[in-house]
């Protein structure tokens, strides 16, 4: 099809798929003719992946092209590729000092991960980005908020479960690492939107007349 | 304290809290002499709050600046600001037209809060947010993925009943609707990278050698 088709057919203006072949996100069209460009549903599917990742998933147009680096390495292992795409898709890390507060969230995370028996490096993107969150919260007069982790790992564990059932159910190896990429992402945001549909209900319970 | 002390404590630059007042971020010292403002705690507190929701939680300098202001609403039942705060935490609305799918993402939204027995109102930003990311899904060829949705369902309500245990343990009436908004937005950080580290686990269990 031609860019016009494409950009009817994905809603995304022609300039923008244009800025995305530029930038490396999406691959560029066969030239059919020295001014023509044709694409196909590859160029479609991906460009929906771009637009998710931005809109759903508020990625910026940096992120994503990272991401979309390991779902197109080919030749490594499964495994190896499905980590290297979840350890992009994590929050900027900030820089927030090297402190006692610091060292103690470390601490704080590397216990949970032994205690929940879970088989991830100590220099887990994740396992970082879950200490910053505790440093912030300690800062912010919130260090107890650090008791509930285990009710969150429990909750965590059960969506994980869930996740990786329907990849083995549903997807292809093929489709592996876009649907890591995918689920980890609108993942986020589902469960993100009904935890606070949750409290909304636990707090008509408790604060509601 | 000076806003140089400010500055110290906090790690936040003096051209960055000038900037924050100017936003209305944060409010303007008080005039000491006509060149110097004095701060306090209150100050030191919210600048803390800024950078957490900035830095860990991602949200651009307008949002902040929104849900501030549902902060200091005086005067509103609790409930209800504890409502607005939440939602203006969540993501921009993407405008994804309107057309059969979305139709279809909202009846599969609102069928699960009525079978879940929450009281929420149909028009929350939440529910709009699942539509979202349901429409983004199916999109991408993830229809399948709206059967996980009571597993997912399952977790969020365990967490939000951790949550509101925690405020109600821990939480001066005062501190009540900033604290929602910390535990909404440090919270999701939190579950998301545990989220993450137990796909490891189980991506390790099934694709691990």
């Amino acid at each position: 099809m031609r860019i016009g088709e494409l950009s009817r057919r994905t809603g995304v203006p022609v300039p923008t798929i244009k800025y995305y072949v530029r930038e490396g996100l999406l691959p560029p069209g066969e030239l059919s003719s020295p001014n023509q460009a044709r694409y196909d549903e590859t160029h479609e599917r991906r460009l929906r992946l771009i637009r998710a990742l931005l809109d759903v998933g508020g990625l910026k147009v940096a992120a994503i092209a990272e991401v979309l680096q390991a779902v197109d390495e080919p030749g490594r292992p499964v495994h190896d590729v499905l980590g290297a795409a979840a350890n992009r898709l994590g929050p900027p890390q900030p820089d927030d000092g090297d402190d006692d507060a610091r060292s103690e969230a470390r601490d704080t995370v590397q216990e949970l991960i032994a205690r929940r028996g879970w088989r991830v490096s100590t220099d887990n993107p994740a396992a970082t980005d879950l200490a910053h969150a505790l440093v912030a919260l300690d800062r912010l007069g919130h260090a107890a908020f650090a008791e509930l982790l285990d009710d969150y790992a429990d909750a965590a564990e059960q969506v994980a479960r869930a996740d990786l059932d329907y990849v083995n159910r549903r997807v292809a190896v093929e489709d592996l690492v876009e649907t890591v990429v995918i689920g980890t992402v609108l993942g986020e945001a589902v469960f993100n939107a009904l935890r606070r549909l949750a409290h909304v209900d636990r707090s008509a319970q408790q604060f509601g007349d």
